[in-house]
């Protein structure tokens, strides 16, 4: 037998479902349930809303409240128990379960000393890193060594054996690291395995992704690079903060978004990865870009200057360091506060899974010249 | 403070998390909570299975049993009411937020008495169709529209207008309803709209895309389809049941599925849509597949014969018009019960977004000659 | 020293050249020679025409007086000494050298006797063939045997071996070959090879293609065909003049060219080879098509019924196993000269490889109602 | 009747043709000329070779020889009256009709004195320039105005509009440019438009196609270009160098060609332009490097260093602006003469269209530790 009520997503519009409980219809669900069915009517217009409606809330965690924790955590597990020191972001809307920061993405800080290094494994879940601080770091991603410096933005695909680490002459390292991993396990295709040696062997010389495929407009001859995410691994910061700059002096920019770039895949000029996709921008001195929507979800870290975006109608001011999400089609627009430095955002998203699978649209707010009222 | 265990997923494998709570790390914990934050190894293990873990599980809906309940919704409810007569399928496994009958695929029997329209409408789903029984149904896609009858299956891609009928002339009828939707809304991009007009015109002729677009090894000339989905939009039974019979005849087939085609977009040879694909298949008389498993979830109805399917080791008896369901990574394999007669299974499936996300894989079962134990 | 005339392609045109000689220039273009250089004004106007000027010329071969000529090779040579007994057609505007019919297409009728089998060779020329007279022919594709009837398309796509020949109960067969023989010299990539064996056995079911990949919006399931022609090798004429009858009932067609379909790979939906293309039209009784012109080479043949096409302001009129050619960019329009019979006409191109490298276009006669008016 | 011999080409191989010419072959050969055809067999050995066989020879422009009278059209020949003064390359082997410099290929020296520029004008050829000597020199595509130095390399793609000058306090400038003018007239897809305006405007900021497209593993977000030829229209030479210095750091490179890179499109990873691609090349202090032949034809221009190059057995001789040529299928190595200097090669070629058609090989030469014995 049904219980509760099954007419409450009731909606008084033609074309929607309008069916109010009645004793027969009632015995009708009950029925239906005991064969593992139910009517559509009564469920149609929660599961076919008018829009998307995230289950994702907008949230910030502010860098000075974040760090002293994740500090903590070299004293109090070590990466042979823990397997990697990182604290993960909790999007609160989401319940514990999923582990997401905002739709279905992970993000965590991880943090590691001199001398440190993480076991090899790989997954089908992708992952980026963006380094926040420290020196030393190195990633090796099958058989690829990199070092890392400050806002550099690094790639492990999904499948890529992986493992990270801090120098011996290296200081306490923290970056963060994002992973599609609720998605991997939401399409239940997550496989996971730890290297059969536990560490990776360096087989190439270091930065080789980095000198032959990081280069404007040129790739190596007679490479036929066939797997679907990026040859280049690592995106470092000075010809990407070079690359905003020398953009600003040629062009308006987004309205939405300022100066805005895609970090790509040089051997197809797409997406680094097929379900993760990144980017960085540029706002300029005192630059308050308008609102729009988009389908997909976002995770921002602010890696220069200060500031502040409006999401779903709530401000929250970022500095340095500091990390927000923007959910699923909810209106967001950015402010840089300094009438002088520009300020920059690093941001990781699902873009390819919505370009992928043809669900992409935006949309700019109409009303108000463009910009949301803060609510209270 | 955080409450209850947190080293429930410990594991004693190198490579994994394997921290036991201790009091100082519970009140490490209880502060990350405060943050939206948590540690990573107290969840990692979980996040991170070994390999895909679906939260659904194999169902066999009977014919037999659902047919009755879904002739009583001709009674109990008003297409205006109901928007549409459906009952759908409800995995067990998957609670009962997400409407999906396996995976993130929706699944429904949908009834219509001659006569009857449904009103227009269009959605981000995309949506398939497989005729049951009755005569005179009929499908309108943008302008086209199409006589449907047992067996045909037609596509309702996402963001076409779209509404089902039952001629005067015709009997009752009903049809298996395949959408999207539970993925439309994980993936937070589900819009949906209700047709101006309520009811579309008919602006091409009658089969007009079936008549240009349904003939093997050609294309209008000079058509430059861009769009994402199929162009031909109706697959018909007898050419179909004749393309199994034909590569019958000169082809082994596929040791797990039989004879075994795709339904394509004769435009690009690949899926008929971006998120959904659809197959049918011919298993020979006493024909007994080897089991294997697959990164996707299946949702197939016996379209013709009788047999049965070994699911994850549980048997599922099938005869005509039965449905039942495979949930990812899980191993399954067919048998045709006829010694006579062939045996076909009609299937839709979430391979494409796999595809296209690049997680696809398969096994096939290694032990016991490739085919399961049946569990008791 | 220079000698001749070097300013005979002056054009009195802002932005073109206009250099008369002198004698200081003449002096120059002679030291240039000596250089193996020129004067970049002298030629200028005749390498860069206001629009492609056809070294070929519009052509019709009548079957009535090839056919004779074509039996009288059965006498002359044997297949031994000859490779293969063909009558090629030569294109009276190309010269000698180039041996083709028109652009950089070839074209010949091959004969053959029952019980004769050509010698098994491959080569970069892809290659089709277009059935016009007797029974018992097949060809050999890789292993792949198909028996070929009138009307049958066939492929040997480049770098297949390939051998046909006529089964001992056949009668004499006669059928077009079309390759790309002149394109593969021009572009210096022609390589060819004699089977080690001199015959190819036959290693799949016969017809095994047509009966696996020729099938409605359908492809085999689990095969990954990655090569860059067609699967499908041979299309058979009565489901394509099956599929002309259907289209039309949907449809008016090109007001260039009726009822027109183009043969497609089934895998990818694009042209069968990468290099040529073949399509299939129907005039319906008493049409008259309008005049456009392509940048593109083209040659018919009628498969059924009687009329006449204007090329370039000539009339050629054909009957069934008639030959003709469309130089690039000139204008064509045809006639169906039967009121109540339909009129085909096979056709292969150049299209595919101006398609890829971007340089189709085409232009409809804006004058006289889209007809050509016929010069005298 | 048929005059000459017909069986010059005669092969006493298996699986060619092998025809002696007979009275009754003469005739039948005459009665064939009378209806535009021919026998196959007089004629199948020569259109079909066992290996390509280039019409063009290896040729080697000493810039030494050329500048003098390139610099002498500036006095002979106004702009307006020539429409550019060019000095174009002949190659020896292919006739006057064609003007090309290899292959299919076009190339030229082109000159211009301070204050000058050249009307504007598009076409279906595809056009590169590479920059030789002077100061000022600029290039404006479709409104793109892009000022360029020496090595700069630069695309005016089919379609655009484009003109050429040098500013008022530049010097005389020299570049060479590149097209496919001989490959568009073979195709018969050549068109021609002088700019209504003779000029074109300004319309973009100065370089902006390469501040926003020329950054490492950068695109501009939400940039959809779909044409179908680089976005980023200049390659500079200082990153172009510093690429070539990164990736020797880190590879081999390769043993034909050194370290070797490609420019191309960042939106896709692929060639510039549909027709013709560019490479440059450097060859260590002492490499030299192994020979191996290529479907495909190149112009090569030094621009650094000096050595030599063996084609085909002749050696070449090179230095700073000398052009050479090498041949589709051609053995080709080459030799940096310094110790302590790299050497550096520009080149463009043919290999889209190689590709694009399926048609690329290469072979390296097997014998002599994979180095020519050089020709008496």
């Amino acid at each position: 037998m049904a219980t509760g009520r099954h007419d409450q997503y009731r909606e008084d519009v033609i074309g929607r479902a309008n069916v109010a409980d009645t004793e027969a219809l009632v015995d009708f669900y009950g029925d239906l349930e005991r064969f593992h069915a139910g009517a559509l009517w009564t469920v149609a217009n929660r599961i076919e809303p008018w829009q998307p409606e995230s289950r994702s809330v907008p949230v910030l965690w502010r860098y000075r409240d974040l760090r002293p924790h994740v500090l903590r955590a070299l004293d109090l597990v070590t990466p042979e128990k823990a397997g990697r020191r990182v604290v993960y972001l909790n999007n609160p809307g989401r319940g514990d379960d999923a582990a997401a920061a905002v739709g279905w993405l992970y993000s965590g800080l991880q943090v590691m000393n001199p001398g440190e290094v993480a076991s090899s494994h790989r997954h089908s879940a992708s992952a980026i890193r963006f380094i926040m601080e420290g020196e030393g770091a190195f990633t090796n991603v099958d058989g690829h060594k990199m070092p890392l410096n400050a806002n550099d933005f690094v790639l492990t695909p999904n499948g890529t054996w992986h493992e990270h680490g801090v120098g011996e002459e290296g200081t306490t390292c923290i970056w963060q690291d994002g992973l599609d991993i609720p998605l991997m396990n939401a399409l239940e295709a997550n496989f996971y395995e730890v290297h059969p040696d536990l560490q990776q062997a360096v087989t190439f010389p270091v930065d080789d992704t980095t000198m032959r495929w990081g280069n404007p407009g040129l790739r190596p001859a007679g490479e036929n690079w066939s797997k679907r995410y990026s040859p280049l691994f690592k995106y470092e910061w000075a010809p990407t903060y070079e690359a905003l700059l020398r953009a600003a002096k040629v062009s308006e920019g987004s309205p939405f978004d300022g100066i805005h770039m895609d970090y790509v895949d040089p051997s197809t000029g797409g997406p680094v990865m097929t379900t993760m996709g990144a980017s960085i921008q540029m706002l300029r001195p005192g630059e308050h870009t308008k609102a729009h929507r988009e389908v997909g979800s976002f995770l921002y870290q602010c890696c220069k200057g200060r500031g502040y975006s409006i999401i779903n109608g709530q401000r929250f001011d970022w500095q340095e360091r500091d990390i927000f999400c923007v959910p699923s089609w909810m209106f967001h627009e950015h402010v840089n506060l300094s009438d002088s430095e520009d300020a920059c955002l690093f941001s990781f998203h699902d873009l390819p899974v919505m370009r992928s699978l043809n669900l992409y649209r935006q949309e700019a707010l109409a009303e108000n010249g463009g910009h949301q009222p803060i609510l209270a």
